[in-house]
């Protein structure tokens, strides 16, 4: 079994001489073979990032050993360091309200197989989606919430997330605002999938606001969500091209093509281990 | 002479049943052959646009007295029409200050003949640019501009225009604001070329606003230039995709090329009669 | 229920002086109002293009009727016409064999109402979406196509187009020829999608073509099925960028994205009625 | 002088484990330190490719005496390698005949600093440009090629590029084939831009074969000259996408802009070793 784990690695941290040629000696020494090493230094801020794939050869250290060993090693350079195991898959949880269309598409994708991870649960404050998820073989979590009961609901939700350990929450057009509280709970990444082209037009109805702009190119954005609502750190965008024939229908038609690709593809990076934020950007190793 | 003379219209007011019909019938009763005719309703606004460009037939009315009819028609219409000929070729002068790349790519253009319009004149506060001017035979005039002295300078930049009869100013990235004044007292179109996908990154150092917020996409804004910086129609946008990996330097260098072909493509629809701004917008007939 | 009927005319012909006053004028004597009207002239052949879309003014003629003398009408200018209502939605049927990105998108975008267009069977010579079919609601058709049978089995799939009036066939992945006496007999339009640019990588195995020279974009084209194997004529192509790391498996997958959005988009151009094929070109009114 | 130094490596040969760390710990034992190290492995051929940047520390051996250890260093890993100094720019020569907007977009960017590499020198079969390169301060060689003493000029076009030790020959639409004999005797990279996305539209004409088969995307094509005209690997590719609106006259002029960034996107590429030619593939380390 272990024969064929691949670990990927991703590593930041100050910058110094030598890096690349001690992380590549350190797995070489353990008779990995490296399949893909990209870095990139930050001069700016003396930062080095990297991200190495290597197979693990069998023998005496189970994959997870060399992991956790691999994560001392990059601590003692003074490096922060996650470890993914190809034989571990990443458990995702997908948060939606009534629109459909990310959803299908991220059910499909996982069907399909593009994804290194498992969607195991839909969660949702509307029972709009509940058929669909059920077509896909997925549990459907109906926590409604109100302004008056969202802590309550917020303490639900993590319950869940928790007991399902899931390792990734995709907001796939979730039409509330995970608290600061919440995120900070949970503690490990979200993704959200925002209908603009941030920094432009953050906030609530953007595609009303670039009609009313007159902008000639309409946007998505994939982002980490934080504190900060629309100004987390930026995985993908991508835009489509209107004109004054098209209306604030057409551009919510015609966005609904870039929320499914920019959040697939945001998330399928996420869980190949090619995205690191640091601060409010990201590094993506694709 | 008259022959071969093409008519471009540009109309637009309030919407109404039969426009279509009666503009095409006006111009078929005076023996006018329509190229081109494409029209746009806004809905919202209740507001007709159109675009018609026609053969003038050779006969007893000149191309120019059929215009002035033409424009007369459209009033009685109630509408607004601005009618070009392509026997006179709008003139038109680059204001230009030390950057060269967009100053070099109109020109060249204009050379290639991609332009229904000629270039007469650079107008520049710096002398950086004349011995590139001189290359393409096109007279250099410097202009120096100081804050304290900013009106006296305009009051000369607008002698000029006037003088050489400028139908279009383009600000080739030209680093000083044009007053509301003399974008008042020229009362003519000045297009601007603005380095971000606006509205995101209005103001100045959009490069370095864009890095800093770790965007994934940068992009240029052909825009006609008015009173509100930054906030006049947009008539072309277009974006060019970074990554971590790419440096403020790379941004500059990466935007000089979607600067040049956002602007040329821009000023190239203007002089073809293909724009047409209402309110902040732009209807744009490609 | 006539008032709100709109109706949109496909024209051409014999290019000629006055066509655009006259289909104007024709349909404001009928208290018409356009909507919309979109030429081109084909200059080196000297053929008139046009789509007018107009809303029918209630009143004693029927839309049906008008649209039938509008017929009459196109014939005494020499044109040809076809006309459709906009209380007449077309009927589609998709033809599927395995693979299911392309099925599932159509099927989602027209549950969206993103089709002016129902789809109306699915007809595939395998069984594996029948499933998939049903959660659409959509008929399911299965007829096996043998190399021994092939006749018989497009007989059965011409008598149930005819029974069901399906006015578009769409091939969505469809891994068999149709052929040419099948198109002929059906004689309305087969819309296919082919997984590269056309007219590079024609024939079977695209991606592996396409991996195999290296080339730095993949693509994929629509057009409508003609006796000619991938030489009809191209209704919408679109790219995408690729390099070295990306292995024929990732061309698949990058593919499948490519195939939905082009296949797509000719799918709601066509039910717009804004696709004239002409010679083995199209015109697109968009 | 040499405390600045970076070398870039752009090693190839069989895959073997361990590689990375190998190459890494080389540069790390003479006190270097890697920029950039980015890999590919082709599993199918079982190649591996590696580019490696890094500042060669100061010390008693010179950068070119490193150079020249690396080599010995990748033989001895039965890898064949080139190193590249920053200190040492490539001297590229350009081909021309009468077009003229991929040579000033080449001239430019290279007076902008935007290429590692210097332009040397001007060779063309027409007189046309000679004034425009003059305006570079470029050298200008008028070498006209005539079907019955080709030979003979491509003997003084090879002595040229000999007697300047031209490293990289850049074909700028330079209407003429370059021979078998010329490439070999020659025997360094010869870039040239194709006016369309080979393999489509190979060969003459490209942008009337491309108007004749009615697609919706045109491109270019920047390749290396082999002796197989248009089939050499190809470095980069891009599209525009066009409509039936677009005559012949129009693909010509939109290509000029395509043309431009390809040809110049490739030789930037070029210039800072960042592609490898392997077969009729490349691999660039982008």
């Amino acid at each position: 079994m272990s024969v064929s784990t691949t670990l990927v690695a991703l590593l930041h941290g100050q910058d110094q001489p030598g890096l690349v040629a001690r992380v590549a000696g350190w797995v070489f020494a353990r008779g990995g073979n490296i399949l893909h090493a990209d870095q990139h230094s930050d001069r700016e801020q003396g930062v080095f990032f990297q991200r190495v794939e290597w197979i693990c050869a069998p023998g005496p250290l189970s994959p997870l050993r060399v992991a956790k060993e691999f994560n001392a090693f990059a601590k003692s350079l003074g490096m922060q360091a996650s470890i993914a195991l190809s034989t571990q898959r990443p458990r995702v949880a997908v948060f939606v309200s009534k629109a459909d269309h990310c959803f299908h598409d991220l059910a499909l994708r996982w069907r399909a197989g593009e994804f290194s991870g498992d969607l195991v649960a839909v969660i949702s404050n509307h029972r709009d989606l509940a058929k669909a998820a059920k077509s896909y073989g997925l549990p459907y979590h109906y926590i409604p919430v109100r302004a008056e009961s969202k802590g309550a609901a917020e303490r639900r939700q993590l319950q869940l997330l928790r007991k399902l350990d899931v390792e990734l929450v995709v907001l796939a057009r979730y039409m509330q605002v995970l608290s600061a509280e919440l995120l900070g709970a949970f503690g490990r990444p979200v993704i959200n999938i925002h209908h603009s082209f941030l920094p432009a037009f953050a906030g609530g109805r953007p595609y009303h606001q670039a009609h009313a702009r007159g902008v000639k190119l309409i946007g998505a954005t994939a982002h980490y969500a934080t504190r900060d609502l629309d100004e987390g750190p930026i995985i993908h965008q991508d835009v489509a091209r209107v004109t004054h024939r098209h209306g604030v229908e057409d551009l919510v038609r015609m966005g609904r093509d870039l929320e499914k690709r920019v959040l697939a593809q945001a998330v399928r990076w996420h869980l190949e281990s090619r995205v690191l934020a640091y601060g409010n950007k990201t590094v993506v190793f694709d």
